[in-house]
């Protein structure tokens, strides 16, 4: 804390990017948003285990890499692992803690992403955080048309948010699948947009060697950049999941080896329900997690020692009386502040997601991913998915919901603010001036700060109720509603070459010939 | 954290209470929920200062108290701070950091209040957390009749709700004013139905001595006990405002001093909203809140060494394009953070609040409530006001909105508990019965624990779509509004000996009769 009085430039209140409020506006009447910033959390991480917790759950972990193994269903990496000491028995992979951690001592604990656009670069690791929208539902809601199957419109709307809003850092997966377009050439289409429409970090599926080589392709294309300069430095990343318990499948370890081969970061990110997929104790779950983490992680520096890499976690409980998964509960929330501190032991940087189980933008929605929230900002977490947009654990993509939680991104980030003590803000004088009986509104300390003293939100509604009563007593999902369109409507794409976009539509076209990716796995 | 493996027999979750599901169900159908528990926070608090921070604003809220001195509208107040060494101009006290120093040492740094229930008995300070519910606002809404002023009847059933949920702790001022009551016996009719229809800690109001006296009378004589065993140990509370910037009303310092005389608590709580009443900078009007706050600690000290007394917080910022305040804010979580690093400086037990702006119980109350409870959880708040049914900054109970907060703080409470690292809970033999393509489901190490494993909530819906499609689609308030009906409905009041019951029906009758407190103030 022997820095908190010092306020980072970059970061305050009249920072470069206007402080608090912003300089995101074109012009555009939707609302006035914070300006872009990058997050750094000056509060230590809450901890809810000791020393003596962390080793136990290590040494566990540990053993399951060593007495259990992990199956990886991918013959390349089998052998690759073999190569560097593993003991393979059939698919089933074992491995020694000294093995492990020889391996993770060549991750970086902090890394950069560069995208189209290099002012948009993200740092991960540290005390970074940055934001994503909504990746992969099925199906998408708003409250004028309901819930349906996902489209491609849908998809460039959920793209054009996801650009407009500075608290959303990068351009994770697919905010809302596109039924409509054929899966072996939907990644074309929907890269194309992603990279046109946006100019944030962007993503690839691990689901087959032409989907990946693809992405890859176009993102070195909308970069401008040589084959040489796109493996120099991160410039997109992809995230694989584990089949729990104790499995990988095929193509997300080939998806890893790919971009590892590249220099290209991957997010490992077993998806372990307590009491289905993993343990019913949360400990339990945690310690599986990480052994189906860290030997993915193993694999990429086997593949390329001091590619970027980072831990994924998606520990959370099931309802014991349905199955169903639950999101936001305080036991997701404890498992991800233990994940934290494991992450923060292997020096990895960490991921984890802004969920709920809800199935409407309402209460329930707002309090399970505040805590979501609450769990990836005491964690000690790099990277949040599904921080805006995420409804029914996943299989849905809320426009209201979007909107109502980039509001609470904004809160955050002002919360990120370091407090300064110094004589202007302990404000003696202005006391002094004001006295017993009289109100700071218009004194000179008062006028030289009001506009950017506070946090000012765009969603919120502050009136009091005569006057929200009188404006028609408008709920929040249903101003939500109003500003999305008022979005949409504004939207205005981000600057791009004519060249490069040629170039990507040349690519797109030549791919889309040749059939684009199989779809038989 | 060096304990943290280890779980306290009486918070765990197969505790006294029966745990996270608790005991509380008397047959009743409305919900299954928590027993009730004392609540124990092992997590080291967020603090945004650093020491030399703290140093500086404590310096500085000296200066108020040496410098400016503060108004203290009562002459009785004056004179026992002028006889205790401060100085007196007109009605301004002046002290120096001395003697602030030297009378708040006497203060002890925890406390317990003891109801009529011994059972129900709370511990105030350390590590300690409580909640109490919504108190003072002058209107109360249902989403069946919408908004109105508050009457006897709504008093009474947010008082049964008050006492129906174990994660309430304490019953603190009206849930909302009966304003169909006259002023003059409003108090005594209060506080026979909150010390008959609840069995929990109550607070008096300082508007009047006939008002503090009676209510410390009903207290005693709810208690069966002696004038001598009230005085002996806390057996309720006032809590007491200052009228920002730099002063004391009258009848507030009057209750203060009638309870301490007699060993009973006061919160103190300046209301100082940045801006307004206090300098726009969060840090500022920290300080000047102190300022105020400790010269009515002091006073409790001059009265009666070692009385136990409270700091409260109620900082926030003010919308500056309207003045109207805001709760909930990032500005209010950190200024809530800094005055419990400086609560703590001050060897003071702190309350804060759960505060919210918004109007209707939806997606922006939920997360500027989750904000403020954040606040609480992370600052070492020992005493949450205000923590089920605020709405409008306070000037509306909302039926609904007690409901959605007490699924949020049984939430809390579930994160509160330890988590313990052991081979039980790391589970390795479970993974290695499950091996690479099972599930745990039907383990013995999952059928052992999956009905204590996880929070369960009452209120928040873990359906899929469709079954919450089929099950009408009911959002999140409106399933709140089903529930606070069937709590009404089979409410039983706690047990109380009829002879103490015939007691306070005659002391209210006699004080009636005498024509209750004169309402000219």
């Amino acid at each position: 804390m022997s820095d908190s009085a010092v306020e980072t430039p970059s970061r305050g209140r009249r920072g470069r990017s206007g402080g608090r409020e912003g300089n995101a506006r074109r012009g555009g009447p939707a609302i006035r948003q914070m300006g872009w910033r990058d997050n750094i959390i000056s509060d230590p991480p809450t901890e809810p285990i000791d020393a003596e917790g962390v080793e136990k759950i290590h040494h566990t972990a540990m053993r399951v890499l060593e007495e259990l193994g992990i199956e990886m269903l991918n013959t390349e990496a089998i052998e690759v692992l073999r190569q560097h000491g593993a003991t393979v028995k059939g698919s089933t992979v074992f491995m020694d803690r000294d093995m492990v951690m020889e391996k993770l001592s060549t991750v970086p604990s902090e890394f950069t992403l560069t995208p189209r656009n290099p002012e948009k670069k993200l740092t991960i690791g540290g005390k970074n955080i940055v934001f994503g929208n909504v990746s992969s539902p099925p199906n998408c809601s708003d409250l004028d048309t309901g819930r349906r199957t996902g489209t491609h419109k849908d998809y460039q709307n959920f793209i054009k948010l996801t650009q407009y809003f500075n608290c959303i850092h990068f351009a994770g997966g697919y905010p809302v699948e596109p039924m409509d377009i054929h899966p072996s050439i939907r990644h074309l289409d929907c890269l194309y947009d992603k990279l046109t429409l946006t100019d944030k970090v962007v993503h690839a599926y691990s689901l087959g060697a032409e989907r990946v080589e693809d992405v890859m392709e176009m993102t070195r294309i909308a970069g401008g950049l040589t084959h040489e300069e796109f493996d120099a430095t991160p410039r997109m990343y992809t995230n694989i999941n584990s089949t729990s318990p104790l499995k990988h499948d095929q193509p997300m370890l080939d998806g890893l080896m790919r971009l590892a081969r590249r220099g290209q970061p991957t997010v490992v990110t077993p998806f372990t329900l307590a009491g289905a997929m993993a343990p019913v104790t949360m400990v339990g779950a945690v310690t599986q997690s990480l052994a189906e983490g860290l030997i993915a992680v193993v694999l990429s520096q086997c593949i390329n020692p001091g590619v970027p890499a980072a831990i994924g976690t998606f520990t959370s409980n099931v309802d014991m009386k349905t199955g169903a998964p639950a999101f936001g509960t305080p036991d997701y929330v404890r498992a991800t502040q233990i994940t934290g501190q494991m992450a923060r032991f292997y020096g990895l940087p960490m991921r984890s997601s802004g969920v709920c189980a809800a199935n409407v933008p309402d209460a329930q929605a707002t309090m399970e991913t505040m805590f979501s929230m609450m769990a990836a900002v005491t964690s000690g977490t790099n990277i949040v998915y599904h921080a805006a947009g995420w409804l029914e654990g996943g299989l849905c993509a809320s426009y209201e919901k979007f909107i109502i939680d980039c509001e609470m991104l904004q809160n955050y980030q002002a919360y990120f603010d370091k407090m300064v003590v110094d004589d202007d803000t302990l404000a003696f004088d202005a006391m002094k001036e004001v006295g017993h009986n009289g109100h700071f509104f218009g004194i000179q300390h008062t006028q030289d700060r009001y506009e950017e003293a506070f946090y000012s939100p765009f969603l919120s509604d502050w009136q009091n109720y005569e006057n929200f009563r009188d404006n028609g007593a408008v709920w929040t999902h249903d101003r939500a509603n109003k500003i999305w369109k008022q979005i949409l409507e504004e939207f205005e794409a981000p600057p791009m070459d004519e060249a490069i976009k040629e170039e990507l539509q040349a690519f797109v076209a030549k791919r889309k010939e040749e059939g684009g990716a199989p779809t038989d796995f």
